[in-house]
């Protein structure tokens, strides 16, 4: 389907462009930034195929992605100084990212034959865990285990792709439902600042 | 065998639950928590399953290991004030995990035909690995690297499971003196705050 | 190829005493030193095998790895207050092992059969990600990411070999033309303290 690859690649650049803008924050060299972004864009999906045995991995076989993630590197390097202007098509961007990757780790396990809820976390590792893979490279824990809506929004959207595909319904439309719902599960919880409670208390 | 497939459960139980201490300690959100805690469970033998290529990895072929850690998440942060009471308790497994994962571990090395060595590397993986990813994510340097007896009582059960296979040994009696081990030296360990030397000297 | 084989174990010599010499610096214990030598050493060849799915990972098949650097933790540990007079011949085996490894991985990902781009990134992976899950293990941001010209020279190296490789070069003499490339472009980093340079500024 040629719209979803085209979103996938948008949800690639925009995933890469957000890690290179961490990276230079981090006064990385550009082996860095590149090294960062790369992780950030494709390390869910890296993740995913190494647990899974779908090797050669991913950016292994269509090389789209690292052609995109380059971009993506300049890109960021020469604006650096103007995405605070374009952070809002930078979050779309990557919200769009976060549904596609979504459905797309979703679908590789369904395909892979696997139980509905590995589907699920195959969906969900797919579209958080490039972030999770950043936040270790740059030394901080991962920003989805402290705060925001984020993996939330994949596992809900894995699974009403998930039941949704039990019924007679078009797959591709499906998928532009359920990549949809992450979406707006997403920017209603960035709109109205939703997190999930933490159960901190003094232990001793 | 039965008993210990529950053991193996248990221990799961466990090592999910002090992952989950561990991170909530860490203000992590329950999603943050999940994570944690299923790495520390399940990432030494997933780590295992990647490096020898047996995929899909454990956790996605046998969900009873998914179902224990989201039992061993709710019961973490229920009894969230309550777990110095039962640490005692929560010890045990934990220990008992320790020797039972590092069995499982050097068995599926000797299954997939691979040297003793490396057969005692893979349960030691398995039953400490976990550990490490747990605390790379919460930002820590690991604390089997600095001290306490835990990979070394690995390494030595693991090595005598080899031993004693070598033996016209009962292959169940083998794996339970051999867990036994485990826990003996972990237990002695601790109790007398046993603990690897360090080498560190002011080099400059 | 003899003299290659040995120049691959003289590196993974050189890598482990630099990772072990880390570790205890770090004030890690025995376990610690071994297992930070270990993957600072294998790591990069580790994950190249996972990505690419050819598992067991080396050094599982070739036990030779993991007794070369089980003398480098006890070289490390013995002469730790000695190291300083020999950190150029350490230094000088280090540059060797990150050309060996460098021709290493960029052949293997040839013989998969995987994309010129792809096998540039596998020698680069084989040589220099070792230092980066050193340097995770070790709780610091890689230091790769940040200073002096390491992963570009292993870029450059493993270029001019898929380069060479198209003419009616021999493949041995390619492969040593080529791990004294990476060789020389190190050095003279070194020497001239060259970086690349980074792109920070503040952004609000």
């Amino acid at each position: 389907m040629d719209i979803f690859y085209t979103l996938d690649l948008l949800g690639t650049l925009a995933f890469a462009i957000s890690g290179a803008l961490v990276a230079i924050a981090k006064r990385l060299d550009p082996f860095g930034v590149f090294i960062v972004a790369f992780t950030t864009a494709v390390g869910g999906g890296t993740l995913r195929d190494v647990l899974i045995g779908r090797t050669p991995v991913v950016w292994m076989t269509d090389l789209n992605y690292i052609y995109v993630i380059g971009l993506a590197v300049v890109l960021a390097i020469v604006f650096r100084k103007n995405w605070k202007k374009l952070s809002k098509s930078l979050f779309l961007f990557d919200t769009i990212g976060l549904g596609v990757f979504t459905i797309i780790g979703t679908k590789i396990g369904i395909i892979a034959n696997l139980h509905p809820i590995i589907c699920i976390a195959l969906g969900t590792i797919s579209a958080s865990f490039g972030g999770v893979i950043r936040d270790i490279l740059c030394n901080e824990i991962p920003v989805i285990f402290r705060k925001e809506i984020y993996a939330t929004a994949c596992i809900i959207g894995a699974s009403a792709f998930i039941l949704l595909s039990e019924i007679p319904l078009n797959k591709d439309l499906n998928s532009m439902i359920t990549v949809g719902l992450v979406i707006l599960i997403r920017l209603i919880a960035v709109k109205y600042k939703l997190s999930l409670p933490t159960f901190y208390h003094n232990n001793s």
